[in-house]
């Protein structure tokens, strides 16, 4: 076991985040301003129904208000376009969230598309991503702004350093990249067709899991003092890594639950809650 | 030396690319339409004349018309944008390209996000960069579009393989590593903060040099039987690649000048040639 081996409190972190929204969404009463995130649900999911409703209590404790949008299965792409077309015009609603997956006879990518730039608290269009690729003014999806927000509160050194992400989906592994590189890390993206997967984690100091696949990530991989960022969420509240084995090597890790995905959320509420601040710029 | 170095031959694969594009504007002109590709330059770096110059004489000798917009150094940010409103407004223009750097009172970056998706086919906006990132229709800069077609040509496998690219710039080193990636190879970027670089390139099995240094990548980072890309074209027609000392260790490898350089100012015109044939289908 390393000397010492931090583990990343993602509850802590969200915690100190909600405090300080608290303060700004109070500053935002006085000037008669109550944040709003609206949420679209389409079909009957259970999963997405928990996710959406977690996430509206989520604001609504905060003092956000949730605004829940919930369409049937047969709604068509034309429909749903519309919907968030109103939500844009919308000057009560802050920002906007597409519960994905959607059924599978919506143009998903279109629907994303329509979400407004300054509403899309949730980091999903190709806009967002190209800005947050150049570094410009946007909201990056809130998992990737997670992780770069508990690298932030534990001090973790970015510039120079080797991270390696397994996993390039459009709103973790692909954006997270970007950002680690932008803040001068050496990135390598990693994925189900990488050759020598294990080999090239070894050279990792920083290393985040992104693959959707329960204790994917092995002890063996770590290199000593490594710090491990486990975004994964599996089914039995297993991560992408497998924590035990990794624990004797690294310096630093999430555990899982209780690492990324509480900041997740937060994030979410901070980028409605600047969104709505943003209100008073305009 | 290797067994056999291939030399990766630009001005083959832009002769051929040509030739291809020859055809598709022949078509195009027995529908009445002449491709036409309108160039920004404001001010009078002669170096950027000089570029904007080489452009618009390579789509004339293929049959694309050339409008060529010249304005003062002393235009403002709201007046370029105008001009790039007009060239987004006229339907006889179908690419547009605004020749980089504007003059620094000149807010480039708002200049660049004005040109209309379907029109930039020098791969300038954000909106491109993202769609590019997610491997959606549209127009990635040129040069790292004619990375990928030299590496097409000469069927260079990517699958897997590890690429490391030095630079992270948003027209070269980003979009070529998100283009590499979307091909299953497993990318590295590096820059000016990567620590322990020669050792990274030496685990490389394509190595994509943009760093504007020139010679900067030398000899014996390479792994034997390494792909060698050079994007950089410094003063004296020098590569970022020590071309001499690397030839020894390459399995193949771009010249410069002869490699990237030429396909690049291809890439331009069959972007302009798609865009084109893009109105017929409007």
């Amino acid at each position: 076991m390393s000397e010492q081996v931090t583990i990343l409190d993602g509850v802590a972190v969200a915690r100190n985040m909600r405090s300080e929204l608290q303060t700004r969404v109070e500053e935002l009463a006085k000037q008669g301003i109550t944040p709003c995130l609206a949420t679209i649900l389409v079909g009957d999911d259970p999963a997405s129904a928990t996710y959406v409703r977690m996430k509206g209590n989520a604001c609504e404790r905060l003092g956000i208000r949730s605004k829940r949008v919930t369409l049937p299965s047969a709604t068509t792409t034309e429909e749903l376009l519309r919907v968030i077309g109103e939500l844009n015009d919308d000057p009560l609603v802050h920002g906007i969230l597409l519960q994905h997956p959607v059924p599978e006879h919506i143009d998903e990518r279109e629907a994303f598309e329509r979400i407004k730039l300054g509403k899309d608290v949730d980091g999903v269009t190709t806009l967002g991503f190209g800005r947050t690729a150049f570094d410009l003014p946007s909201y990056a999806p809130c998992t990737p702004q997670a992780i770069l927000s508990i690298l932030d509160a534990y001090e973790v050194p970015l510039e120079g350093k080797h991270a390696v992400v397994i996993g390039r989906s459009p709103i973790l592994g692909k954006p997270v990249s970007l950002m680690l590189l932008n803040r001068n890390a050496t990135v390598t993206i990693c994925h189900s067709k990488t050759q020598h997967l294990a080999s090239i984690v070894k050279t990792a100091d920083i290393v985040v899991a992104a693959v959707g696949k329960p204790r994917f990530v092995q002890g063996s991989w770590i290199k000593q003092g490594a710090v491990v960022l486990d975004a994964g969420y599996n089914p039995g509240n297993v991560g992408d890594v497998d924590y035990e084995a990794c624990l004797p090597h690294v310096s630093a890790i999430t555990p899982v639950p209780g690492g990324i995905g509480p900041v997740t959320i937060a994030t979410l509420l901070r980028n409605t809650v600047h969104a709505a601040e943003s209100e008073l710029n305009r």
